[in-house]
């Protein structure tokens, strides 16, 4: 028979199953932080008309969709999962109840260049809120614990939640004349982090903002505001009335800011940055960009922001909304070359392997059972190999327990359960050992997932 | 601006929240049941190249299959799990121990006609234990305690795993000299449930099996053997010696029947069934499908097998292996048409509602972070609509407890927490609401996705 070369598609993960654990783990944790915010979880098709998803055309989205056809439709695989939430909202408006809250972690799929650490299938996990005509500005205050908790139940310590208001920008650069060219200063000044602020006055003035030195100085001394919460609000007030856009945003941050405490979210991994705008035809008030202490080259790992019309291209309903993104493979393979993956975590896929030393594979089924009834995670291994290769299997795969039954144990009912680590042996009955376990696995319960 | 019409594809799957939440349900207690059992979690792409998935081609795979190219590469969605494993577990041998035993849950793709209760996308839940060279009975001994318990925890009562062997038939065909008839004689019997036993002799004479009513006969007598498991083997007993075949597949039998009991399976749940086949050049030795006594034109939920060869299109190990799969979108499609869908299963985004009457956002935010600290699914509700209104929510989304907030309480420091189920409220501090609701949780926790 003529075989095929086993291969996975470059640009696809496919993780080994001890790797997989910690994806799971990770997965476990976001699902669990967004639901005690009370965000349904939602599944929609990886599958929609293309009509759908290029509602709103254009650039990369374009080039890099997988698109097809299946008999006379025309389908496409979809980019991300903000535009199959505007479609089921739009679909299912009369259905749901507002504010709708929903988290999806799903996968989505972009055709880019092939390229190290660039994946084209990948998982994004997702909350929005979507309100029905008005949103309070609450829940885009409430973001930030949503970000804090799910981040630090990961594992994730020395992170900053940056916040910026669009409307404190546009109301700024209208203030200083420039309201037509607001979209091009915010991409210049985007460049910040990577050119320092001397290339980017320079840019301001003899880019294609084309900005006098005085307003690029302006501009610098703007976003250069620094500091805690309170020095930067009160920095910002200075600027108040002479713009109503700009008042509206700093009433807005102000309330996100306010909120901060109150909602769990220590002042040590927050900071309002001016320099921050996010894509730049969708955001419309509040947006988000989290970034690692230590390692900034990553970039944001969680981002989002305030919207005003979620499903424009599918219903006249007005629908704002607000909603974050987690680009969970980037981040995972990220963390993974950073070695900020944790060790400690269990990679087996269970607590315990059965290993039965004799033939009596009745008694081996009954241990397996019991421990299962108790709740214990329990492998049994009855391949006939050699003592040394059973021990072998289940030091390669990390069990933290064996249960061994030999003639002993079996004329016992009771079974000799192995801690891998101590290497210390207990002669217990099922129950007996599915309690010493349980007590051990409730000690690893608070295991986190990413060390940082 | 020109709206595009809200729609999704015909035979793709999308639920609204309080139906998805019973999904999430039954996928949790699908998730909990195999990881009991040491099954790894796995995740695959969903595209591959298409040489890889039409390795062995033919039939309706070829017609069904999603097929696309993009820049020069030829891919495919997978239309099964089980192609996908056989590439990683060729693709990762050397990395894998063996026995390697994984669960995926996953959706697949398959163009069928459109047709009411027939999926496009469709979630599989599959579980394999696959060896190296040789893998030992008791994993198939090990499969119905699989289904039985993951049957039972979605709150299936009424069902019963079917078992056959393959190395049964085939003897038993060969002892009557109909060795090279076996396929063709299989696809008839399997017709026994729609037609009746006088029409199945018949076809079996008149038909491309072309037996002489003896021989038909046989057949009839052989496959009418039923009753407990000790009175089928019994039964079955009385053909040994005739053929070696019949034989091994009979001691298998007897090793599968033998460990019902230790493996907590009763026997009102299981049947020895000699006129089940499943995929005829698949499977090697046992078979399982698995019914629903008062829906059994519901056809099998949970099937599987036996077979030798998991990944012979990708390499020259030999890899055995032993599986069964739900067919989980159609499952859930088909209990949800007949009413079988838990109602009291929790279908809220939360356990909890916060209802702040006062514009104290901050203690609001305060009380909802105070309850998720203790564990409990909070939603903050701020918007700004009447009392009414806001209960109205609350019910809709079926809240069971609403946190009200009003003056008395802010100046309390407390909240009321009223039950919706009972209407009783209680004036509390978050700590001893959280100590409430979790009790109520708790009494709820074992709830069922499904009835029957």
């Amino acid at each position: 028979m003529e075989r095929i070369k086993p291969r996975t598609l470059s640009g696809f993960m496919e993780l080994l199953p001890a790797e997989q654990m910690k994806m799971e783990a990770i997965m476990a944790a976001l699902r669990e932080s967004y639901a005690l915010y009370g965000f349904y979880p939602l599944d929609t098709p990886l599958i929609e008309a293309s009509e759908i998803l290029l509602a709103k055309g254009g650039g990369d989205t374009e080039k890099q969709i997988y698109r097809f056809t299946k008999g006379d439709t025309d389908l496409s695989l979809r980019f991300d999962l903000t535009v199959p939430l505007a479609k089921y909202v739009a679909l299912n408006y009369g259905s749901l109840a507002f504010p709708f809250r929903r988290y999806q972690i799903g996968k989505v799929y972009r055709g880019e260049r092939a390229q190290r650490g660039r994946f084209r299938e990948f998982y994004q996990a997702d909350i929005d809120i979507i309100g029905d005509g008005k949103l309070d500005i609450v829940n885009e205050a409430e973001i930030p614990s949503v970000i804090y908790r799910s981040l630090t139940k990961l594992g994730l310590t020395r992170f900053v939640i940056r916040v910026n208001n669009r409307k404190i920008l546009n109301g700024f650069y209208a203030m200083l004349g420039l309201g037509d060219r607001a979209g091009a200063i915010m991409r210049t000044v985007d460049k910040l982090d990577k050119i320092g602020p001397e290339a980017l006055r320079e840019l301001l003035i003899t880019g294609e903002t084309a900005l006098t030195p005085e307003q690029a100085d302006e501009i610098l001394r703007f976003i250069a505001i620094r500091g805690g919460n309170a020095q930067v609000m009160e920095a910002l007030e200075a600027y108040r009335g002479r713009n109503t856009v700009f008042d509206a945003g700093l009433d807005e941050l102000a309330a996100v800011t306010g909120c901060l405490a109150d909602f769990g979210v220590p002042e040590t991994h927050f900071a309002v940055d001016l320099t921050i705008a996010r894509g730049l035809d969708y955001y419309t008030g509040t947006v988000y960009e989290t970034t690692l202490r230590d390692h900034p080259e990553i970039g944001s790992v969680c981002s989002g922001g305030r919207y005003d019309n979620l499903a424009g291209y599918y219903t006249d309903k007005a629908l704002p909304g607000v909603g974050i993104s987690i680009g969970l493979t980037r981040l995972f393979y990220v963390l993974q070359e950073q070695g900020m993956l944790s060790d400690s975590l269990p990679t087996a896929p269970a607590e315990v392997l059965v290993l039965p030393m004799t033939r009596d594979v009745a008694f081996a089924a009954r241990v397996a059972t019991a421990l299962r009834e108790a709740g214990v995670r329990a492998q049994l291994y009855t391949e006939q190999k050699k003592f040394k290769a059973k021990m072998s299997y289940a030091d390669r795969l990390g069990f933290p327990f064996v249960a061994i039954l030999g003639e002993d144990e079996l004329a016992a009912g009771k079974l000799s359960l192995k801690n891998m680590k101590t290497g210390k042996q207990q002669l217990l009955s099922p129950e007996d050992a599915a309690e010493t376990m349980r007590r051990a696995i409730a000690e690893t319960a608070e295991e986190k997932p990413i060390r940082g």
